[in-house]
């Protein structure tokens, strides 16, 4: 199993970094949020002039065998439809990226569909789609071994391409309901409150999806352990896996990890269950629409920097809050502080 | 007094907009509030394929009588410091323009200064400073018919030089206070729920401050007409009241306005007293973290873009949401349909 070595970032610069975004020329404290995350990003880098240099948007695409027991609106080809999507740029996060100056990268982490080549489209397919887990394990020790592998080695590339923030997203139809496995059984909150309408299930559907869910739970749960690893790989999709490792490779790395709606922070959450200092790299970009995000948000004891009510995934919510990250930094930066400004300091 | 014209916007496009974005290739609804700031945008440039050309930020900044109460943590002189910074690029202001790319314009409405002339200042100095509304009306009804048509006409130059899009801030020692009396008496919330810390006042501080306003709401309340324009006029700051001119004019012109914090809101508050149809044509920024202004959000029954724990003016709020504004216009323009993108129709 591979292996990162996470420390919480050295918090001697954070004096150092508070007062210099009290010296800025504006009451203290009325920037708010800038001001919480510009230190945050201050520790990560121990750097009083923080810098975002290129960001990066990747996203891992799968199929999930459990779509096959109807737990979601959308039919599973829609998968590797959007992957195409995605390659023509025409899918949410294309305008997304576009507008904010991400790259973007697609990592096919177990499509059902063998891709053309395309230099955004990365191959890393361990089987085409997971296994049922309402019958059987999603995948196998090797399968999630090599899935944190190839998570890790990607982000390695985009470290030495100089990404510095990278944002996490994901394609699989069916895998709100695998998250929901993880959340539930890593944070030991009501499966109840772990499920919600995905894609855009109704009531009877969400009954459904959660009936589905209820029985996986309840065979699983006096048979096997309850370790992470055992967890994620019993539920877990190929891309949900590669997430993991990518983010924990992300935080070993000291990279800025922006963090996506529902299914991308069930990947956080499984990620601290291992190593639990990672958290201190990942800002959350968003509250989702999915019913379960909000719990899972609370939990972690973090606050997202938006919400809007979307549940696209795709990362399109960790980019859409990429301008407030960039603004935290341009305000440590570019800020006059009072001494400069010559405005009497009231405070 | 300058009279609007203000009309709701022709509504019959509304269904076809929603169509477009229905068939948009993602789950219905699964972009949230850009779904809906795209349909508004829509609306009033009633066009389908909407478009945010140049954005600028107008800044009006006075002096206040009722600082010389001592309601403000701030000194007054602040006003003038902060408009050099304005000046000088310093302000927390001016990295979100650069930032996002507006244009900025300060205008001078009522600042104990004669500041040297500048390029991005516009005089329209009413007088420097308003009257102590603790002993007398702010202004005259002439200074407040001047400020109406000056604010107008500010931004009838804006829409000449081909901004479409416009965000309102402020810079004001004292128009916290201003700004608590308008909202008590237009909307009848008590005064403490209008009244809190502004630039920074402790516990102590907020209690001054409620006592002096509570005391100039008792003398008015029985000797006063309760008319909007009165209102505005006893107890208003110049860049308040040129602010609501602006906002009107804006709307009659069928720009888009981006509503800053808990002062510009107000504005809102008092230019939807007058011409209850201008409210289509706004945006709101953000909550920010003056306590009055959630309130006043929901009296208005408008959701904020943003909630970030901003409370520093200047229209930062405002132009931190603009990349959404942007998003839901990229989103609508951008974005393949389920046809063109060959993706099953999953809804």
């Amino acid at each position: 199993m591979k292996e990162f070595t996470i420390n919480r970032p050295d918090q001697q610069i954070r004096r150092q970094l508070q007062e210099k975004i009290d010296n800025l020329s504006k009451p203290k404290g009325s920037l708010g949020r800038l001001e919480e995350i510009a230190l945050q990003i201050g520790l990560i880098q121990q750097s009083l002039i923080p810098a975002l240099s290129r960001p990066v948007n990747v996203i891992f695409a799968s199929n999930h065998g459990i779509a096959d027991e109807g737990v979601s609106k959308s039919p599973k080809e829609v998968t590797r439809q959007v992957v195409y999507n995605f390659l023509n740029g025409g899918a949410g996060v294309n305008f997304l990226a576009r507008q904010h100056g991400f790259e973007l990268l697609i990592v096919d982490s177990g499509v059902d569909c063998d891709f053309p080549p395309s230099n955004i489209l990365i191959d890393r397919k361990i089987r085409k789609g997971t296994r049922n887990f309402l019958h059987e394990p999603a995948m196998t020790l090797g399968e999630l071994e090599q899935a944190l592998s190839y998570g890790a080695e990607v982000i390695q590339n985009c470290y030495r391409k100089g990404f510095t923030v990278i944002s996490f997203g994901e394609m699989g139809i069916g895998n709100t309901a695998a998250s929901s496995m993880w959340m539930t059984l890593l944070t030991e909150i009501p499966l109840a409150d772990c499920v919600g309408a995905g894609s855009g299930l109704d009531k009877a559907g969400v009954t459904h999806k959660y009936n589905v869910l209820k029985t996986a739970l309840d065979k699983y749960t006096p048979l096997y352990p309850s370790s992470s690893i055992e967890i994620m790989r019993y539920f877990g999709g190929y891309e949900m896996v590669m997430a993991v490792g990518g983010m924990l490779q992300a935080a070993e790395l000291g990279m800025i990890i922006l963090v996506d709606g529902f299914i991308m922070t069930n990947c956080i959450l499984a990620a601290t269950s291992l190593y639990p200092e990672m958290i201190h790299y990942c800002i959350f970009g968003h509250c989702g629409d999915e019913s379960g995000h909000r719990h899972l948000l609370n939990f972690l004891k973090v606050k997202p920097v938006l919400d809007l009510g979307l549940r696209l995934g795709e990362g399109s919510g960790a980019i859409c809050a990429y301008p407030i990250i960039d603004s935290a930094v341009r305000m440590i930066n570019e800020m006059h502080s009072f001494d400069q400004a010559a405005v009497t300091k009231y405070f």
